[in-house]
């Protein structure tokens, strides 16, 4: 077995959270569940990071150096190297691991899941379009015909197709009511297709990753156009998309592929990071090269009309987790790696009341004080991050193996910490990755290691998938206020009876500083409410949410502390070590945060356009 | 005359800050600029203006592209565009603006000198060795003899030649004590030599930017190396180190160029961003090549043996400054870009008490309230970073024209704040790059835009001319400690000086909140140093300096909100806004850094390398 750097630190980190912190092993008792023990899962993943460290870690610069490119036919060319770890991937079954045996599914749950893309993540982070595809998959298996399922999602859990979002627009990305793709249904027998009611797509889509590539042959698309009225007009609002499979390749019932489907290759983004999947830019019916003209790409309607953005949120949230996760991932790469360099990399001598003795040898850089500071604040962000989005992929478990309460408790969770789950890991495992730089100094800048790409491929993850001040408005504009503060109500529980473990476990003062700044976001949330206005409360949602987050991760790290120092566990010392740091000097930063927030401050709103 | 957005945005606020803010009319009356006027001075910056946007702005995305290369002969190449700017700036006169008419010059305040870098830098920074070059005549001039100012400084401000400064190896980098670069006497004649005392120079050199290029034929190395003992010992401290002229091509006494000196080039870094100038490792003496074989190159002592380091840090505390000017330069650049995309992107429509009007058109995202933090956050990090540096240079001018009193307090100002002019912009120009590209969303990810460039251009700015934690052990380590705090009483004396003008132009909260904020600073400082221990005090210089720097940047902007609000100038209300902003948003999370910087918190210290 291969162990790289990462691996060594990653895999003991998994463990103890896997196994001490979100109890495995009382999950494993639940029927859902009676096939797997401790076992298999480790060696589940000790799999993953065997072939994660063979076929993910080597192919990572070079997806990077050897940028997808459009060949002379109008394909495109991805390196071999990407071609063996999506074979690597796909043949192992990863894909399908969390669905049912009838999908080629070994029925693992969720937490153990997505602690292997954990370790791909780690490794190669959107090296090849598996997130995507996993994620298409389970939308059309719970919103698909029976035979959508066994066509579509089959062939994409086995890795043998691949899948798409198709949402955004060049004039619609975060505003998806103004997308112009339409759909109309496609001659007299359209809903006798056994595929489901056939409809002909027309439109444009902007910033679609994999939806060009030459892994495999076909490709799924899952597409949101509005389907006009008689008259031929549309529903304005979000309440007008519906949701189309439209494959690159179009299918017989039986899922052979046949001749192309009316789907062409705009052209490719050029980006900054995250190279390994091509993102582009994709026409539906654009086809004056299309055999049969311009009626439009054929795509088969999934679930009812208008209920596209609905069902697509539900590959969305999922997408949000795995984007949290693997932002986690990048920062706990990017530490490792910049922890190895720190521990090898000899310079300078501590700095002692005698000044300093500079006949003495130079020491490892981890023994200055300040490189200690980025290093330990890397591990609190990045292992903190691995642990919240982990935290959330058990709840997932709890929403389908639990009992009625724990099953409506874990969706209420959810619900609320999904967009903390997205944006946390995206802003501060960034700062992670940025610290990863610093600590290699002049290294750390060049492209001789891949602390630098780290930093790029992360940038990406405030960005899609919903901005970071689309999260902010989803979490202050409606999680905290639905049911009148239920979801807010059900994490309290969770937070305060973090409190009572610390205090048995002789961190009183943590206990208290946890839930003075848990009773700060209730109040920021009331206060920014205040006036009932959207306009008051949210203008600020971007600060209110950068707070939240930070209090949701001082419980986060509160919790592993309380479990790892009633535990023998090896890792004892470091989650004590970043729990602390986390709050010395993270946990002050949210008074700034909140106040703002709490107090609806308006300099921003007011500032004329003029004198900005 | 060629306007771009960027100068558009940029000659405004120069304009505010060199007219009104820092008197220039009142500096244009010393006897040393009594040839310049104010609108001289506009001149200049017009014409600075006009040639970077001709020359500097195309050549920027393509001095990243075409990074620069070593040719079949060894040499290395820049594109023509590169050149061209070269040629521009040179022959213009912009090296030798601030400096005497006997070497080219104009005499021209720093301060209107430093505001064309403003320019220059938010073009094209680091396209051309510029700063480098200017900045080694500079300490040629301070310190060399008069044959070396004449035939090496004169030529570099001529941009006949260009110049590096060569310290740091590969095992000497923040650790300069230990540079295993040595020099022994040239011959029995050494000290006869017109050029100056004649050594020869063996060791190999690490990080040297501009060391290699095909702009100039010659190149001026400024060296750092050791004069060994008769014993064959050195000293092992940074009192070892003399400084040394060491140029790629030997010269006569009258500078004409003969034969090539024994430099070489190792190789080229190949860097994250910062393309635009090859930095290099150059080996001094490898010489088997070289007809004269391994006696080492030639080099000319400047100044006294031992003195090396004091004369660096006359070019390294200009650089210091420079390298602040140019993260600020190139924070606005990025913020100009994505505030013209703000108000042109049309995406989203308001959120109202009564929802969203989705049947209504969409607005520029400039209109979101969330956005508009983002420009707001931009403007306070880049603007108040160019107030900053400009201050800075201004300071200079007090240092070198000022009265004798005027001169002390400038001293001792710039002594305290270089690290933070050095520092603070790095840091939050970094974050406001980081901002722009989040503004633009999906396209500033993209490379169709420059803020994917600057961003990765910025991140160098942390890491040379010393580290962050480098500037952080100079300001808490060094300048708050100098005569018992005398560098902290004359900011102090500013600082409440701006606490009084504020209360009289009815801004007396802010004018609070900042009497409060230097008294935690001055209170931090002592509790750092309350036990006398470097490794106490010193554990946190980091966060120490950012709550210092984001002090001084407070009073910054209340100095600046209150020139503005007593002024009818136009840019006004962006300078409250901005000022507000910062109070707002910026000035609270102070607490959290000084915090653990007073309580001498041991959190990082204390952690265990295993347990990282």
């Amino acid at each position: 077995m291969t162990t790289t750097v990462l691996q060594k630190h990653a895999l003991p980190v998994l463990d103890f959270l896997l196994g001490e912190w979100l109890e495995l092993d009382q999950l494993l008792t639940r029927n859902a569940f009676e096939e797997h023990s401790l076992d298999s899962c480790q060696d589940y993943l000790a799999a993953a990071s065997d072939i994660a460290a063979k076929f993910f870690e080597p192919a990572q610069r070079i997806s990077d150096l050897q940028e997808p490119r459009v060949a002379a036919d109008g394909s495109v060319v991805l390196p071999p190297e990407s071609h063996a770890a999506w074979e690597a991937y796909r043949s192992f079954g990863f894909l399908s691991a969390r669905h049912a045996q009838a999908f080629g599914g070994l029925e693992l749950p969720r937490v153990v899941d997505l602690a292997s893309h954990v370790i791909f993540g780690s490794s190669g982070a959107n090296l090849v379009p598996s997130m995507l595809t996993e994620a298409n998959a389970a939308l059309i298996l719970a919103h698909g015909t029976e035979r959508q399922k066994r066509v579509f999602a089959h062939a994409e859990l086995e890795g043998r197709w691949t899948g798409t979002m198709a949402m955004s627009e060049s004039e619609a990305g975060s505003s998806l009511s103004d997308i112009t793709t339409r759909a109309s249904v496609d001659g007299s027998d359209h809903d006798e297709d056994p595929l489901g009611p056939r409809y002909r797509i027309r439109g444009t889509k902007m910033w679609i990753s994999g939806a060009e590539h030459d892994l495999t042959d076909n490709i799924v698309h899952l597409v949101l156009a509005k389907i006009p009225r008689p008259d031929g007009t549309v529903d304005p609002s979000t309440r007008g998309i519906s949701l189309f499979i439209v494959p690159k390749l179009l299918v017989d019932p039986d899922g052979n592929v046949l001749e192309r489907n009316d789907v062409s290759l705009i052209g490719l983004n050029h980006k900054l990071g995250n190279r390994g999947i091509p993102n582009t830019s994709l026409a539906f019916g654009a086809g004056a090269w299309h055999p049969r003209g311009r009626e439009g790409a054929i795509g088969y309607l999934v679930g009812a009309p208008g209920d596209g953005l609905r069902q697509m949120f539900h590959m969305m949230n999922a997408a949000r987790t795995e984007i949290g996760l693997a932002a986690a991932s990048v920062g706990l790469a990017g530490y490792a790696l910049s922890l190895d360099y720190a521990k090898q990399r000899r310079q300078g001598r501590p700095t002692t009341t005698s000044g300093k003795d500079t006949s003495a040898s130079q020491v490892p850089i981890v023994e200055h004080a300040d490189v200690r500071r980025m290093l330990l604040a890397q591990k609190a962000y990045t292992e903190g991050a691995v642990a919240l989005a982990l935290y959330a992929a058990r709840l997932m478990d709890d929403e389908t193996t639990g009992s009625v309460a724990q099953a409506e408790e874990a969706s209420e969770l959810l619900d609320l910490l999904t967009p903390v789950v997205k944006s946390w890991p995206s802003e501060w495992c960034l700062e992670a990755n940025s610290l990863a730089i610093q600590v290699m100094g002049g290294a750390g800048y060049t492209r001789d290691y891949l602390a630098e790409q780290y930093w790029r491929d992360q940038r990406l993850n405030m960005i899609h998938e919903g901005t970071h001040g689309i999260q902010a408005l989803d979490l202050l504009g409606r999680k905290v206020r639905i049911r009148d503060g239920a979801l807010l109500r059900a994490l309290e529980r969770r937070v305060l009876h973090t409190c009572e473990r610390a205090v048995e476990s002789g961190l009183a003062e943590e206990s208290r500083s946890l839930a003075q700044a848990w009773a700060a976001v209730l109040a920021a949330t009331d206060a920014a409410w205040a006036t009932n206005d959207p306009q008051d409360a949210l203008a600020n949602a971007t600060p209110y949410m950068q707070g939240f987050g930070h209090v949701v991760m001082a419980w986060i790290h509160l919790d592993l502390a309380v479990t790892a120092s009633s535990s023998s566990h090896a890792q004892a010392g470091g989650r004590l070590a970043a729990m602390r740091y986390f709050f010395a000097y993270e946990l002050p930063k949210v008074g700034a945060w909140l106040e703002v927030a709490s107090r609806r401050e308006s300099v921003c709103r007011d500032v004329a356009a003029d004198d900005l």
